[in-house]
């Protein structure tokens, strides 16, 4: 590659675009941000999880000379030991809390070892290859996130995602401001940034108004508080605990991710509680409930996690009860504001009252709104700005907005591009210049792209109308049905209520396999299969305008 | 029945607790209010339609003295085509609006002329059996609706659901505040009402804040203006016309429901627009685009629907082109916003600007709010409540909404029931005293009730790892394996990159097959096939963390 330009491009993101993973690449080095995971959409059934596509990646592994990690989120480092292996163990680099709770992902996966983790501070500035990379703090919804300003040969590329100006953490470390006014000096070439809340006008309130919102509860409450969200939300976790101790209540973490996240985050100080605020589950029943406050995951109402255990009655120490406050501090991601209504009807069916919805004050977003866009536009001034974390329409509106911003902008300095395209710069010049191909990998149970789109798209046939099987033996010899045609069903219709459409379809495809031996004596199951998968579907799309899956297994003997 | 008391209970909701049909009992006489369809659930696979269940109903149809429909959403009178038949064609009772509607729906289903249709004003009083039932008219977001108060022999139950207190509707009729405050003074024993907008403070906007958002778009749109809404909201659709008048554009309506009740509403006078301002598709060439509005469905991201078509360039007529502006006026029914949200990307990609969102002011909720709902209790007093159209939290927050008003009512005269909860009333006694048991029916295709929930929970395993079926055939004498074990999978993992996987299973299959003939010689394909799907599953699970669903086809030849 030339070393006139850089060249930069997103691989990961199902449905908001860029959000997982980034590559910058100048002459033969290249430093990636991020290493994320997605949560699968809706339609990717039974998926667990999607990882970046890094094929772009694999004949260039020996040039990947960092992985820059911003913050702790699954989304910005939960495919490290999925990928890590595969892209060479380049060293990754990452703040204390970033890569405390790295470092338990590659123990789960015995890939500690062999990983190089170089452990920075929120103002560290090191050298990689022949760029300089400057990180500086943000704020957002987890502590210790950083920004990267990298400075190469050819220009500064500033890489800012998930933060928000916030004045009030409640870690006490706010978005540097200055060193963002000193990169604006220094005319950026590139800022690559997150858009998601640009539909969102004004200012994103500072996490400590959830605080306050907590300790109004905190104080009237009857009974246990049970508080989910997201168990990477240290700054949640910490105003619950102060809210806790301001109203003489002890505190129960519960939840496997809340538990090993909020132990990391203690060690490091980024949790903090006096002694003896925080209990053990077995140590509740030893205080009154009026005493107690249980934080925990589920705010998503992911089925597994705490707080949907706890609505369907099925978790084992802790049952709901009348005068139980539940308190969601969280807003249901896109996609899953059904499972939390379902959640929350339940609890309410429980007994407890339920305090959720952004009306409530308990929860706040972590990402810039509008006004907080547009002020760090002015403050960088960049030569091309690429927006991401969103999808298209977030680029779109964001664009809008930027050329709104002083006269600073014209449309050709905001770059769109989509998972894939490839764009270079120079002073002066930016543009997306090719696409590489980027899919998904998915993750189900235990095996990594096995489960590929062919198969969810299988899967989504089968949802919508079900299977149908034909089972048939003929002679090898003859071509003679010697047994079946059996008809099996599964999700099409219910069979003990259809035993006349069974015996009509097994008729049609009892016909058919007659004329076929009328015209043709020598047996040919590929020709017998696809016959009877044409005669099968028009018979049953004619009959119920539905098309299920139809699938003959014709067997010789 | 005991005279002394009345009956009321919910047939159908889906999530929405009665919000489709409701059965008032008095003596041997039933009254119906509504008769409405449900819109799937999301895990509801393949389903397309979801019908009350009228079991209760059964025995009893020569006692249903009439259906009584308060408006033409398809929640209220989509099942009447559907159940009609079996409920012995009781006489249905509407406004013209409404009943122009449920025609056209009897019309397609020739049952038009075994119909009985009574059209009554907006404020018809009429006897049905011994109660005397008065209409009374309401503003929603269609216009003719009412609400209805029935005077049984035990008292006045009043049936109020879709309403709001719109000063300055679009049709000039708002909800009858007078009639309520008469009512009022006559002690009303039961009011059934509405109250899924219960989280949202204040007062709803009335429907006309809407046209002048209109107003400020239709002003500046360089291009076509594509306006898409439900095709019910005859308000909007006037609005839309309105605001094309005051800016010389011709409007086009298209989509079928779009067209269909347009034609009725104009017919009817609800729906004005002045000679040659509706045009046809086909005429649209003979104007700049400047004078162009098209009014569509798809406002939801129904896949079928004119804006979903015109996102994915499916439109035969008309193509989104830069300097469109598409105006969304709706907000996204709960577990549609990952489609609506599918359909902005691709009209943004297109070109278009897009409009959308409750920010924009282009839609507002037909229904009451906090202060509204707090009025009508204030207006009425009824002796009980059942707040019904809305989850289980909505039901809750409700009963709190109403002890905060002047200390009117006690918990136990705020009714919380679910579907099939059966409940009785007579002055000074209100009680849930009895649940029947009330399912959903599902009409997939053209079958009304053969995909049941048997069929649909298939569909979810079948949606969430796939299906493999294993085929072996076994002579019936020896139970000797005489072809097979074949293996063959969908939805479970690409089989082309698994044969590995699938050759074990079939070693697997194999083995407990020699295993079983070892113990056993005769055959028993019930056996076999149990004892293949164990092992298989087991193994499968072992292997993969997976549960695909496992088909064991032994045939016996």
């Amino acid at each position: 590659m030339s070393k006139d330009n850089i060249r930069v491009l997103a691989l990961g993101g199902a449905g908001s675009i860029g959000r997982n993973m980034w590559v910058l690449e100048y002459g033969n080095e290249i430093i990636i941000f991020d290493c994320g995971i997605m949560f699968p959409e809706a339609d990717m059934f039974g998926v667990d999880l999607v990882l970046p596509d890094i094929n772009y990646l694999r004949d260039k592994t020996d040039r990947i000379k960092a992985i820059l990690l911003t913050h702790g989120h699954e989304d910005h480092i939960g495919a490290v030991p999925h990928l890590i292996s595969d892209l060479g163990f380049p060293p990754l680099y990452g703040t204390g809390l970033t890569l405390g709770i790295v470092k338990g992902k590659l123990k789960e996966h015995h890939l500690l070892d062999k990983a190089s983790l170089v452990t920075i501070s929120d103002h560290e500035t090191f050298q990689v290859g022949s760029s300089t990379v400057e990180a500086f703090p943000i704020a957002h919804s987890i502590p210790d996130a950083v920004g990267f300003g990298v400075t190469t040969p050819v220009g500064l590329v500033i890489y800012l995602t998930d933060w928000k100006f916030d004045h009030t953490p409640v870690d006490g470390v706010p978005t540097d401001i200055a060193k963002l006014a000193e990169f604006g000096e220094r005319k950026p070439l590139l800022l690559i940034t997150d858009c998601v809340r640009v539909e969102t006008p004004g200012h994103t309130p500072s996490e400590t108004t959830v605080g306050e919102a907590f300790d109004s509860i905190f104080a009237v409450a009857p009974g246990r508080i049970i508080m989910a969200t997201f168990a990477s939300n240290v700054g949640r976790v910490q105003q619950a605990i102060e809210s806790a101790e301001a109203y003489d209540r002890k505190v129960v973490l519960v939840g496997r991710s809340m538990e090993n996240i909020s132990r990391i985050a203690l060690d490091l100080g980024w949790l903090r509680a006096q002694e003896r605020t925080l209990i053990r589950v077995h140590e509740m029943g030893q205080y009154p409930d009026d005493q107690i406050a249980i934080v925990c995951t589920g705010s998503q109402g992911e089925p597994m996690a705490v707080l949907s255990r706890l609505a369907n009655r099925d978790h084992t120490h802790i049952k709901i009860k009348s005068g139980d406050t539940v308190v969601v501090s969280a807003t249901p991601i896109p996609g899953n504001e059904i499972s939390v209504s379902r959640v929350i009807n339940n609890l309410f069916r429980l007994g407890a009252d339920v305090i959720y919805g952004g009306r409530a004050g308990v929860h706040v977003s972590g990402h810039a709104a509008q006004e907080e866009l547009k002020m760090l536009l002015a403050l960088l001034r960049p030569q091309f700005v690429v927006p991401f974390h969103g999808e298209y329409r977030h680029q779109i509106l964001y664009r809008k907005l930027a050329l709104g911003v002083g006269g600073f902008f014209t449309p050709e300095q905001i770059l769109l591009p989509e998972d894939g395209s490839v764009m270079e710069f120079r002073p002066g010049y930016g543009r997306i210049v090719d696409k590489t191909p980027v899919g998904y990998i998915y993750v189900d149970g235990t095996s990594v792209g096995d489960v590929n789109k062919v198969v969810v798209r299988d899967r989504q046939m089968l949802s919508k109308d079900g299977i149908l099987m034909v089972v048939a033996s003929i002679e090898r010899a003859t071509g003679q049905l010697v047994a079946g045609p059996d008809v099996v069903s599964r999700g099409f219709a219910y069979m003990r209520q259809n035993s006349d459409l069974l015996e009509a379809t097994r008729e049609v495809i009892r016909d058919s396999l007659t004329q076929r031996n009328g015209s043709q004596t020598q047996t040919d199951s590929a020709f017998v299969n696809r016959k009877i998968k044409e005669v099968v579907s028009d018979f049953l799309y004619q009959k119920t305008r539905r098309r299920p899956m139809v699938l003959p297994l014709v067997m010789e003997v």
